[in-house]
Formats: C-alpha cells, structure tokens, sequence
C-alpha cells in the first residue's frame, strides 16, 4: 500500500504540468453563471469536464439537467463493499467586473511565477482540477479502497437555486458516504483548514417611499420626510454603539461559545494585521467582547449589501427621491433561524419606521447556519492527509460564508461534508486579479491522493 | 397719461388674436436646450424672436452668441433720463418626455377653450410674449417715461451655464435700474404673486470607503465596519429629532422670521392637504416649530439627492462593498453662506466618522440665498399694476427652489429683480401636457401694460 501511495505522488508530480495546462484551458471557458449571455460557455465547461472526467477512466459520466444549468456526473466504483465519497465543485465562476481593474485579461490566465492569474483559477476551477488530477494519479497507480464520485454543478455562484432538485431527482446516482467539498479555503499559506461550522444567511429588501413621486428639493424640500434620510435613519438604528445588531430577540437562540471553543479559535493563527492586510480597512470593526475570528465564525451580522436613492449619477440634480431601497442580509450561527430573523426585522421595522413615510421588506432568501461534526472518520482521514502533505496539522475552524449545498446534502442524502480546499485568503475570490498559489494547489492534489489512500 | 394708459389697454386687447397665434407659431419650435439635437431649432426660436422684437420697433436687436445657445437683446431707449427696465425670459423650454402621457403633440399647440396645450406655453413662451404683446401696445400708444431692454436667453433648462458671462461681456448694453423676470409663477387663479425671497444651494458629494475592494459578507462581514452602514450612521446624525440640521453652526447665520413675515406667510392660501396632494407623501415632515410654507421659503434643509453602495440590482449579492456614496445639499436662506456650510459639513464629518472607515467630501456647486427687497419702487409699481389687473392685492411669497439668473443679475449689473409671472401651479410645467391659462395670460398683458405706465 505505500508503494502505490508514494507512486500515485509521484506520478502525480509527474503529470503537473499537464495539470496546469489543463487548467488554464478550462479557466479560458468564462462560465459566467450571473450571466445570460454566457450560457453556451456554461454549456461549454460542463462538456470540458465531462470529457476530462471520461478521459481520466470515470464511467457513467453524464450531464444532469436542471432548470439552470446543468451538473456534471462521473463515477469510479471500485467495489461496492467499499464506502463512497462524492467530491463536489461547482464549474460556474463569479463574473470579472470591474474588468478595469485587472491586471490581465481574465479569461486568458498569465502565469507569475508561483501564481495563476484568471477568474476562477482559485474559486474553484483550480480545486476541481486538484481533486481531478489526484483522482487520475490513484486510480491509475491503483491499490484504492474507496468509491469516488463527482457533482461539479455550474450554479453556486448564484445560490445553486437548482442543485436541491437535481440531488433529490438523483438520490441513488448520489448516494455516498460522506462528501468532499474543496471549495472553502485555507487560513494562510501552510495552514490548511477544515471548516465545522457554517453561518446561515437571511437576506432581506426593504423599500422606503416618501413622496410617489420624485419632487424638487427646491419646491418640497423640508416639508415631507426624504425617504433616502428616513432609511439612513432606520439602519443607523440597527446596530447600537456596541456593535450589536438591534433586532429584537435577536441573539435568543444564539449558540454561546464555550471557553474550549474559544481557546480553539484564539489558536488560529490569524491577526488582525492579517485581517487589515486582507481588507485594505483602516480598521476593524465589530461586536464588542468578542475576537474577529470570534466575529467571523461564531456571530451572527447584519450587513449592508446594497443602497440606491434618487440621483446617482455624475454631477447634480436636485431631485427629492420617491423611494430609498437597502439589500440587507443578516449572517446566522446556531441556532438561529433565517425566518425568525426576518420576523425580527419586520418587528423592528413596524417599530422604528416613522409615519412620513411608507415601507415595505421581503426576504428574498434564507439558508440554516451548519454545524459538522469533527469527529466522523472521514474527516480525520482527511485532517491527516492535510497533516502528511503540508507538515503540519490542519486547524479547525468557524467560517463565516453560507455554503448551501452543504445543508441541501445532508438533508437530501443524509451525509455530512468535509469542507476544506486549497485556496488563499490573498486569491482574490469574486474580486479583480484572482489568482491560484500554485505550490499550494500541488500540495492540495498530493492531500487529496493521500486523503483516498487513508480511507477504508 | 390715463388715456394713453387706458388706448394700450384696449390696443393690447385687440391684438390678442394675433398674440396668441404668433405664441403658437413660436411653440412650434421644440427648442430644448437639453438635446443637442435641437441646436437648429436654437437658433429658430432666436431668430424668430430676434424678429419679433424688431417688429414691434425695438432697436439694436441682436443675437448675444455665448458657448452655448445665443441670448437675443433688443431694446427700447426712449430717453435717457428715465429709468431702465431690462425684462429677462429664456427662449428654451423643458424636454416632452414621456412623449406617450402627452394627450397631444407637444409642439403643435392645441387650445381647448381656456387652455392652451404645448410644451413651453407656460414656461416660459407665453410669459415672454405677454411681455412683448405689452411692450409693443405701449410703444405704439405712447406716453412711456421709462426705457425697455430685453434679453431673452436659450439655456434657462440646463442652468444658464452660459449666461453670467455673457451678462459680464455685455454689462453696458445690459445696463438697467431693475430686471422683471416672469419665470416665477401665481400661487393659483386670481391669485397674482410676487417672490422676493429664494434659497440658495449648497452641493455636496460624500464618500465612504471602508475595505479597499468589495467584500464577501461571509468571510469578512463582522469584523469591518460596512461603508453604507456607516453612511448611513452619519446621515442619520444630520438631522436631530425635531427636524433641525445638526451641522455645527448651521443656524447661526439664518436670517429671523420676524412676526409681520409670519404673519403674510400664514396668509397664503396653501393647506396641508394642498402639500399632501401635491407630493403623495403619507404625511408631513420638517423642522418643528415651523408651518411647511416658512420650512418651504424661510428654513434651511438638508437634503439626500441619491444613495449608492454595492449591489443594486435585481436579486441578492452578499457584497460588503468598499464605497458607499450620498448626493446631498442644503438649501440656504438669507444670509447663509455655502462655503460656509460646506465649511460645516466638513467639521461635522471631522467628527462624526469613525476611525473605521475613510472618507471625502467635495462641493459641487453653491449658490447664494436672495432676498429682495419689497419696498423698492419698481416692486411697488408692479404689485400695484398686479392689483389694478387682477382686482386684487399680490401676495409677497417666498420661494424654496433657486433662480440662478437672479442672483447673476444682482451681482454683475447690481440690480435686483421683480420675481414674478403669469404660470399657474396646475399649467404641468416640466410635465406632460403643459398648458397655458388664456385668461390669466391676458391679465398678464394688462398687468406689464399698467407696470410700465406705473414708472417714472
Ligand atoms: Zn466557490
Ligand atoms: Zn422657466
């Protein structure tokens, strides 16, 4: 069995530069899912992978339809004694505006070095191309005691509103026994990551009217309530001077930290010089007695995503708006629930909303805060492959993102996830100029290789 | 002399039918200053009334070229001793659209029984031709002890950008004792109006940036302090719980209502309901302590003009952005400063921005608050011929918006103006289906054709 392991490295290491120039071919593939126009480029990359997973020996590959665009399956079933892990990957990737800011083209990645510039080199074609590549290097060396399947679906980066229905219409096809997410990331660079918690998401619209119509500030201004100052007002009033969210009840059902926890989290090796790094902010900001990974992972937020009023173009106009409009999104840990925070927000709204003007709030979406348990036996075959691979043990974190399919999974199929992955805090996700550490992304395809060589 | 009064009168009236048909013929031009498209029809409307002044017997008629759209002069020096009125009006009028509310073609006038429907009939062609129609039944009937300019300028609509200039190149031909200017309106039928007050502007841009590139809400949101949120914080500190402007020293320069203004104010016959129907707002709002007419002419405002951060479109983005941006001013009254406010709004954010964020502000534009004074003799002359015309005493009002020219007359020539006109709220100015009240349009003639033998 060692012999194989450290031959399907080698072969892997081998085979890198192929794996690269792969890479760059399908990142070439701008699979835009926020997009219209790009749909025969989703189509494209979903055709790209399934080919490549045909190429590498994985039977039965096929698209699965769904109202959006499709999701790619391929399987190897070595034995079916053995247990079975879905590896999941999403193909779509976040559009590249403002385009003006990057560097190089992002649909034409440019090699720097030890970095891979390209939209969705690190979220998350480069991952998907990682666990390909090991899948490859094993199956070919051979000696595995694992079934491996894939989903790469081509819809997370606008919600997977798809994936649930095409998971429940595919159960059996599916079936496993526990699922390999690779697109959350690392804490730095040599500190690989398993991520055990995840917070929900409750996101909201709220639309203020003042006036029906757009008047004069000149011939109106001063008699009726802007409704631009009135929403000011009104989300001024949602945090107080300790940074807590105001919604009434809204940290009832907040899980409390224990102090192991904390001591768990104080050892990640994360400062707030890192965070400042990361954020370009000229200081943090947040709930006070609490530490930001504390913040980040364990506390629930609310956020300001969007604001528009009145004029908002170049120059002037003197325009008194008719109508102010927020997208607000409250972040939620256990055991929060995403409709009893927007009832709490409904009640805060009725309360604080004055009577000059008129108001109106939906939710245009809800996902459940997750918590895993780090004790199954897969997730400890993977710690320890994280372990051989970058010399040092992984940490355990909280992270502060929704990862729905993760929910939709374990509801679906019943089976908890391994969430982990091998991009950087510094990868530029969904910004301008993303970039994949290549020596980072090789030691994810040798994890993943010594990951399928610890199971079973 | 009440005689010749009296002959211009009756003269007056005996050409309404071609005074009428001539503003048709001049409605006809689509002289929209916004559209360079139009330019040609600048030029028309220029010339036309270039044309119409020479014909009525004015001298030294002439285009002022300027960048922009031409001013026309023309003027009427009958001896040098008498005093000079310079009558200004702009030639331009307002963009029709949406041309489909239009229940007929904008620029092919259609009189249904009082009423006269075209873009500009009100604002403000039909006010420039009563003061022609006016000035040409006097000129023939003779008797006048006082000298007529005109400056008719084309760029009213996009605001007279060009005009102070062209008023600078021009100040000796321009040169007079006061300027009547009808681009102010009545407050309704038989109501006749004079303004002698009107706000300044103070324009600001303000921008807050917190991170130094977008965010994403789940892995950063909670530890930084959200750029809109902490907008929204300080616009929300500008006003305090009465409706005052919190900006350090904003009140001090304001000008005191005394009791016998408050006591005209309260005179004018505008209700609450009026407002409330006017704008569509659910309710009234302002500075306590003042009726919405002071508010409206006598107090100072703040007002948001637009609202910008992150993602505004349709669906969710869970974005922390960078930025967030507001468009606001002030409108000043006597004897506040712009600068000085700016001045105001800068220490104002010099002390409520938190360290957490960064921020700028500029100014866009000022503009300085008028006060006329009502008591000078031209203003008497004119209220007297309001009086005489319309069989009733004009109210002396005070207006919210601003009238650039004014304050460029003032400045330049050193004169002041007489705010006044003929328009009637309920004539859709700037708005679908503009119309002209005919019988006020007439009194109107009469009204110019009394103020003129009221001077000298
Ligand atoms: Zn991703
Ligand atoms: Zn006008």
């Amino acid at each position: 069995m060692y012999d194989q392991r450290s031959a399907a490295i080698q072969l892997a290491e081998s085979q890198r530069h192929q794996t690269l120039a792969d890479l760059k071919e399908l990142v070439k593939i701008p699979s835009i899912s926020t997009s219209q126009e790009n749909y025969q480029d989703m189509l494209k990359a979903a055709n790209w992978i399934a080919a490549y997973l045909s190429k590498i020996g994985m039977k039965n590959v096929q698209l699965l339809p769904t109202a959006g665009n499709p999701a790619v399956y391929g399987e190897a079933i070595l034995d079916s004694s053995y247990p079975t892990v879905l590896i999941y990957g999403h193909y779509d990737v976040q559009p590249p505006d403002p385009l003006e800011l990057w560097k190089s083209d992002p649909f034409d990645p440019v090699q720097d070095g030890d970095l891979l510039f390209g939209r969705g080199t690190s979220d998350m074609k480069g991952q998907i191309l990682a666990c390909i590549a090991a899948v490859d290097a094993t199956l070919k060396t051979g000696g595995l005691k694992v079934n491996i399947k894939f989903i790469v679906e081509g819809e997370e980066e606008i919600g997977s509103p798809n994936l649930a229905s095409a998971i429940r219409a595919h159960k059996d096809l599916l079936a496993c026994d526990f699922v390999l997410n690779p697109d959350t990331g690392m804490v730095g660079e040599n500190i690989p990551a398993i991520t055990y918690g995840l917070r929900g998401l409750s996101y909201f619209e709220i639309k203020v009217t003042g006036p029906d119509h757009d008047l004069h500030s000149g011939l109106f201004g001063g008699i009726v309530h802007n409704p631009a100052q009135a929403l000011a007002e009104v989300i001024a009033a949602m945090h107080d001077e300790n940074g807590r969210v105001t919604l009434p009840g809204f940290y009832d059902d907040v899980r409390v930290l224990d102090e192991k926890e904390r001591a768990e989290l104080s050892r990640l090796p994360v400062s707030d010089d890192d965070f400042l790094r990361q954020t370009g902010a000229p200081a943090l900001w947040g709930e006070k007695g609490f530490t930001p990974v504390e913040r980040l992972g364990a506390r629930p937020t609310l956020e300001v995503h969007g604001l528009y009023s009145g004029f908002i173009g170049e120059g002037q106009k003197t325009v008194l708006p008719s109508y102010a409009i927020a997208k607000i999104s409250s972040r939620l840990v256990p055991n929060q629930d995403h409709e009893k925070v927007y009832q709490q927000l409904l009640a805060f709204l009725q309360e604080k909303m004055p009577p000059t003007v008129k108001w109106e709030a939906k939710k245009l979406s809800g996902g459940a805060p997750l918590l895993i348990n780090p004790d199954q036996p897969a997730t400890i075959a993977f710690a320890h492959a994280l372990e051989t691979a970058f010399q040092v043990k992984p940490v355990f974190k909280l992270e502060g993102g929704s990862v729905p399919v993760t929910t939709d999974l374990q509801e679906i199929l019943g089976v908890q996830s391994i969430l982990t992955g091998f991009g950087l805090p510094e990868d530029n996700i969904h910004s301008p100029n993303e970039r994949l550490h290549l020596p980072t992304f090789y030691k994810g395809i040798d994890t993943i290789v010594h990951f399928l060589y610890n199971i079973g």
